[in-house]
């Protein structure tokens, strides 16, 4: 009945705060959704078969519920979103658009932030053509989500929903960089979903494990 | 009623038979929905306001039918499958299942080949150890998908599904490496997926319109 969420013990400190399982915490957090946690470590657990079984590519999170099983941070912050008012409104127009801003967080604005930083972590020079094009890229976009958001506080239907919650998430990537603090509304938008009550727990309960577990040797 | 489509008028010869209008033409196909083409340019029209406000991005595909606007292929895709059974098996842990796997593609699959082609885009050297980080990263999701897909001729519920599409749609993008010849299980699988009549005539109709139109200066 109570849903499993799979999660990390310990992470290198960079991803601390932004391993996926977050982002369905905090979706199962808004929802007021107990769950219980099921904890794998980076390396060998998390390509046994018993793991692969549940998450294909020996990721996390996973998702089960009763002999539910379900992967990928985006499918399972849907089918929370979905089953939720907290997440969701209930116009199916806005439904739609809510779906379509979740989809756009993770393969429009993330794909530039990505790759920017998977560069920057192989020791790619800032100031490098490489590294130049990324930020030009991650800048047009973050420019494009601050005209559309103007002065509106959520993305879709005056309200917050899983659109911002996937959206501030895929925001929370840059911390390392300075890009968004060129956008003071993004960076009021991303303080606000952090500020959600949902929010802090679900981070604190991510955290709590790498805070107690040994850290890792890099 | 019926739904138009946007697509681009002419784009540089890498990305014809890639753009993302062709998940969501290869979808409407498979599920015997007729639909109009908006064409737009590559340049100032695709941020015209007009255009931002159908895609806030200035993207293609964004998808119109009657008063509602989508946008994200795979926001688009997800919603032509839920509402075709050429698309969706019936069951709803399967649907689930489907949905995972979409994400999987986009979310999982894409990234490293995504990084791979922006980074050899931008002049990277193969041989580098950028380059290498990211060919054995894509390597090492192509080995996952094809351990997954084993004997199977499909992703889920024994039969072509909206997973099948994207994922095929997703390894397409690999044209231009060797990376996917080393995996006959998944060659066979996008040439399964390539075969399709629905994709062909997708693929054909995404082409004609380059084929047709001056070439860009590049």
């Amino acid at each position: 009945m109570t849903p499993i969420v799979s999660a990390y013990r310990q992470v290198p400190p960079p991803a601390q705060g932004l391993v996926r399982d977050l982002r369905v915490r905090w979706a199962l957090e808004e929802a007021g959704q107990r769950y219980e946690e099921r904890l794998v470590s980076l390396g060998p657990e998390q390509t046994s078969p018993a793991y692969l079984k549940l998450q294909p590519f020996g990721q996390v999170p996973a998702f089960e519920q009763d002999d539910l099983v379900l992967f990928e941070s985006g499918a399972i912050v849907l089918h929370i979103a979905e089953r939720s008012p907290a997440l969701m409104p209930d116009d199916s127009k806005q439904r739609e658009l809510v779906r379509s801003w979740l989809f756009a967080a993770i393969n429009t604005m993330e794909v530039p932030f990505g790759t920017l930083l998977y560069v920057e972590f192989q020791g790619i020079e800032r100031g490098s053509s490489l590294h130049q094009s990324l930020v030009t890229w991650s800048e047009k976009r973050l420019g494009q989500l601050a005209a559309h958001l103007g002065d509106n506080e959520h993305l879709v239907a005056g309200r917050f929903t899983a659109a911002d919650l996937m959206m501030v998430s895929v925001l929370r990537m840059l911390r390392s960089t300075d890009l968004i603090a060129k956008h003071p509304t993004l960076v009021a938008y991303k303080e606000r979903g952090e500020a959600r009550p949902a929010f802090v727990r679900a981070l604190a309960d991510q955290m709590r494990h790498f805070e107690s577990n040994p850290p890792m040797k890099m």
